[in-house]
């Protein structure tokens, strides 16, 4: 067997258990009794320490350094997933075993410490479990940052978002920065002007909100034959490719916000299911990263799925899903209505609820916030100060509690420090995919009106999808939308939306 | 760290592993999609694999031999976990790594296509699947034979129930196969005599079945923080004994089944939950045996649920589950009346719908069929004539089709074969114990009449589930009730039950 045929071996053990892993992981969030927490922690713990064995093995560290001698011998896939190896390679034996085994258990301890303290707004309860794990994440970042070459905020973004760096990331919210807060003002401006949407009055039950959402999803091109939609605290998408799990929560007074949860955890999911199944179990027949993840989420929720064209096909599914009682039905359902309500801009506490207008603030925020955490120039105990600071300077609001402020969001809780970025940069990269893919395929918003995806999702699968890893995230946005990634069409985007 | 702490630290990794496979076992029967499949497999095959290389390790030979000799430095539970060690590591390694990962894709494919055979009742679908399985499972046989010694049949039922062979369990069947006939013919006659219970009339919508079955399993002592409840083809309890997930199958129109099965499948559950934490995921730690299972499942269902005391307690609250209408619903719906549908007697073709009369009838047919399956007396097209034949001469009765007959179990699918055994073996020691229980506690009937299953789960977690696999399960039996395994309590339930 050639040292490559020998990588492609362990590297599909690697991704075998991390895909039993992730099955776990969404079974944790969506499904396990409390009780059950102890033991999972142990399960995952050992799946993370057998691939960081299998990663750590000298016989690994061979076969790269001889595949990589003989190149010349591999195809242009295989070539990329050799580089995609090393990459890993190189993040995982940047830390000791000892330090992914505290990190893994220490994130599973926070995370379950997170569930509750966010539940009675416990910052102090939460912080008890965070500080050992953030002491442990300036570890994992010190350890990456003189492996990798790279500054230790960089590394942990090198992770989720390869090829990434602070310094881009600093101008492009330079950009945003400059530009939106006075075009939010403009936007809710011309906002205060108009009459505000009508409110659908609930409750809308909680079986009709799934159904709908089940039926929405098929519609957009998602088989149940190869995932589920569920409940957790917060949606997410997880499971492997095959068998997609995507989850939201249900509001009986806000059907929604659930739907739209649903829709953008669809765009991740398609994703997934449209990676090539030849490279299935390699590094590069996987998503490219974080941001291109977001970005197709994004893609589908804010630029398809609020758009004024696809309320003509999604509003009359929506009246019936809910057998709206009363006269006004007709008017709270009419399209129109519906569309205004999905690109209604409100400043807020809530990341996961905001606008696209005010989403990036929120991230600007937890940007800075977790920049500071790995220098060291915040301490955990000041988070939410830092964080109160913070969204009065960027939002101008103060949050009333821990729960709707610093508490509301995973991803600290679980050790995921330098993720954040990846939600605004998949922002610009959706609007600028969406705009190519709107001028290349004539007819893109016509089809979307009538519930019709299948463009979209075609261009999508030929131009991202099926791409997986073959190439960076910068050369795959390049070559799928002719230019460099900037801020450009997303702040098109929003002016041709909200400022028409 | 000595070779016996270095063993137990192996140890516990391969247990995690085993617990992450069960909880995705779990999954895919209760809540996977059917695209999920060929992912699962390959994940569980990874898993199977590494715990088969742990096994393997020449490393792990050593360390055996090592603390063997050192025995005498040991406390007895040290002591029997290390013998537990040396069986499973001689069953583990009786087997070459690549028949381990050809039996579980076998199994796996099996399982997959016997789930649409059966509903199709496509013996010659299954077949195919079963066929190329079933030279694995008497590769398997003939490769323990040769190491542990044993008869390949033998071999294989001490992979479930070690200790057990076929000499003792021919004896066993051999006196049933003398009392049951002319006793059946005696409770068929006694009950043709008696007007017939009424007959409770449906629907008996499923949530509420469900909402029952909840409501009895936490009265009978179930932790719903530690476990679930869900829906699957077949029941079962699977997950870990920290997060124990049973499953029952729902039918509108009878829910004593249902019922019965989830209060079977709660006796598993409680086995699970009572085992001793400070041994949890050390092989002495673990449940004794299959047949030691079951009869936990059994002296919950058959001893304990199925008595006239248990329907004193539980008839109201099934009366009130259903709001059953109409004046007949006070005599359908007393005590007395649901008792005598639970322990009525009526020979048919499914096994897990059978009564505990004609139940050993269900086994030794496949006990019969399966010894010469690993023969290879009878090879696989041939199993529909067998089944036909023996259900013939063991109960009078020929099926229609094959989903009534050789396709109704999940066993073979999975390639488990030697493992049918154990459901009597389980029926029989569950006699005995309850026998020895309501000798030593006084007054256990009476409690069960309130609901309240606290002193006989106290007898059992003391004789039974704490004991874990410290013993042998012919010691533990005779620890437990003084006296050797028998058929003498069962056949003397049996006569006081239906002759009384």
């Amino acid at each position: 067997m050639s040292s490559y045929a020998a990588l492609e071996q362990r590297f599909r053990r690697m991704a075998n258990l991390g895909g039993a892993a992730a099955v776990l992981q969404w079974d944790w969030a969506a499904v396990m009794p409390t009780g059950g927490a102890e033991a999972r922690t142990a399960q995952l713990t050992e799946l993370d320490l057998i691939q960081h064995e299998c990663m750590a093995d000298a016989e690994l560290a061979d076969l790269l350094d001889s595949a990589e001698a003989a190149r010349a011998d591999l195809n242009p896939w295989q070539n990329s997933n050799l580089t995609e190896m090393r990459l890993r390679w190189s993040h995982a034996n940047a830390l000791p075993a000892d330090l992914v085994a505290a990190l893994s258990n220490a994130a599973a301890n926070c995370e379950m410490v997170w569930r509750e303290a966010r539940a009675s707004s416990d910052f102090a309860a939460f912080c008890r479990a965070f500080e050992p794990l953030l002491v442990l994440v300036r570890e994992k970042a010190a350890a990456k940052s003189a492996a990798l070459g790279l500054a230790p905020y960089d590394a942990l973004i090198d992770g989720y978002d390869p090829g990434f760096r602070s310094a881009e990331i600093d101008g492009i919210f330079a950009d945003l920065g400059i530009f939106l807060p006075e075009f939010l003002a403009q936007v809710l401006e011309k906002q205060a002007r108009d009459a505000a949407p009508l409110q659908p009055d609930g409750p809308f039950p909680i079986a009709r909100q799934r159904a709908l959402s089940q039926t929405l999803m098929e519609k957009i091109g998602f088989d149940f034959a190869h995932g589920r939609l569920d409940e957790s605290h917060h949606p997410f998408c997880g499971g492997v490719s095959e068998d997609v799990r995507i989850t939201t929560r249900y509001d009986e007074s806000d059907f929604a916000s659930s739907v739209m949860a649903v829709l953008h955890e669809t765009g991740h999911a398609l994703y997934e299911r449209g990676l090539p199944t030849d490279w299935r179990n390699q590094p590069v027949g996987e998503a490219r990263s974080m941001s291109l993840h977001e970005s197709q989420s994004l893609l589908m929720e804010m630029q398809a799925c609020r758009s004024a064209e696809f309320f003509q096909f999604a509003a009359p599914l929506m009246r019936d899903a809910f057998d709206h009682p009363g006269p006004e039905a007709a008017d709270v359902f009419a399209p129109e209505n519906l569309h205004r309500m999905a690109v209604h801009v409100a400043p807020g506490f809530i990341r996961v609820d905001a606008d696209e207008v005010t989403y990036p603030a929120h991230i600007m925020l937890r940007y800075r916030l977790e920049k500071a955490m790995i220098t060291g120039d915040l301490q955990a105990p000041d988070i939410p100060d830092a964080w109160q600071q913070g969204m009065q300077e960027f939002l101008g609001l103060t949050p009333d509690n821990h729960a709707e402020g610093c508490l509301q969001d995973i991803h600290w809780a679980c050790g995921d420090v330098g993720y954040f970025p990846s939600y605004t940069l998949g922002a610009l990269i959706a609007a600028q995919l969406f705009d190519c893919a709107s001028r290349e395929i004539g007819s893109l918003r016509p089809t979307l009106s009538e519930g019709d995806f299948a463009p979209l999702l075609t261009w999508l699968g030929e131009k991202i999808h099926s791409q997986a890893s073959r190439y960076s995230s910068h050369e795959l946005i390049e070559r799928a939308t002719g230019q460099a990634l900037s801020a450009d069409a997303f702040k098109a985007h929003l002016k041709m939306r909200y400022l028409g």
